[in-house]
């Protein structure tokens, strides 16, 4: 009886769920990370990838009902989503915001805040300098949760930093009230 | 009876119906437009706007809940939204393309076809010509629909003018089975 009780109790108050988003049309990354005191665990991550051949907006669509789906399914007291920043390529840029945008819709929807780092506060908080690059960061995310393998493809490992990120700067939000 | 009867078909086929859009986070314009025959006769227009003191995240929300209600009312058939072409200035360019993501969510959600015409297409279906400057587009938008002033704000002229070059070029799109 006793143990049961506390499976109820831990499974009552799982901890700090946040999911972690890194937007895309073709490949939108998502990983779901769970901190209980100091230990950070992950509880689920993958990524949503769309045809190139359908159109524009069943993408969308295609994108938000999967992602509403694990939201559902794992309850995330909150999310973080990176910022985008683009060079000269505005035509990805474009599809990217738009994705995003539907991103920012379902978290709305759910009434999640939503923490929106810079990349180079994702990469500070996972691996301890701003210009960390794509493979330092998929070490440190596997070394972090203690995954088998480096998380694949990039999508994934860079949704999974920003759940750790998200985890790393919610008190800090918190406590001052503002946005990162 | 006879005359309830045609009312009831005049309803059931009131013709072809495109719902324009100029997408914006502070200002959303839509503007439904019916065609039948060769006449075009505005069915609503307006303006959503959100304040700039919420939540992105719930702003989209708000311009997700108040077109989606738009839709609801006066179904149409097929939406036509403005490609968007910025300068320099990014910050505004994000959040209009994720407002712009939202709008092309709704259109999969309800499986409506998108025509996403460029804005010198729009003033070439309008006005004749592709460099129509605001004040022209707003003129033909009020002669062309024979309303009582020119809509305002230019959002919702920009809209009607989008839902008139949707209508323009649907045939166009239909028989080319192509994307403009």
């Amino acid at each position: 009886m006793r143990s049961e009780e506390n499976l109820f109790r831990e499974s009552a108050v799982p901890g700090l769920v946040c999911l972690g988003i890194d937007p895309g049309l073709a490949r939108m990354g998502y990983g779901l990370v769970r901190q209980s005191g100091s230990a950070v665990s992950a509880v689920s991550f993958g990524c949503v990838e769309t045809p190139s051949d359908m159109a524009f907006e069943r993408r969308l669509l295609c994108l938000y009902e999967a992602l509403g789906e694990q939201m559902k399914t794992c309850s995330p007291d909150f999310m973080c989503v990176e910022r985008l920043f683009f060079g000269n390529n505005r035509t990805t840029a474009e599809y990217v915001w738009q994705a995003r945008g539907v991103v920012m819709l379902l978290a709305a929807q759910r009434g999640l805040p939503v923490l929106e780092p810079k990349p180079a506060q994702v990469k500070m908080a996972v691996c301890g300098t701003g210009t960390a690059d794509k493979t330092q960061v998929q070490r440190m995310v596997q070394r972090i949760l203690a995954l088998d393998a480096p998380p694949r493809p990039d999508d994934t490992a860079d949704a999974l930093a920003a759940a750790l990120a998200g985890l790393a700067y919610y008190e800090y939000e918190r406590k001052t009230g503002g946005r990162l």
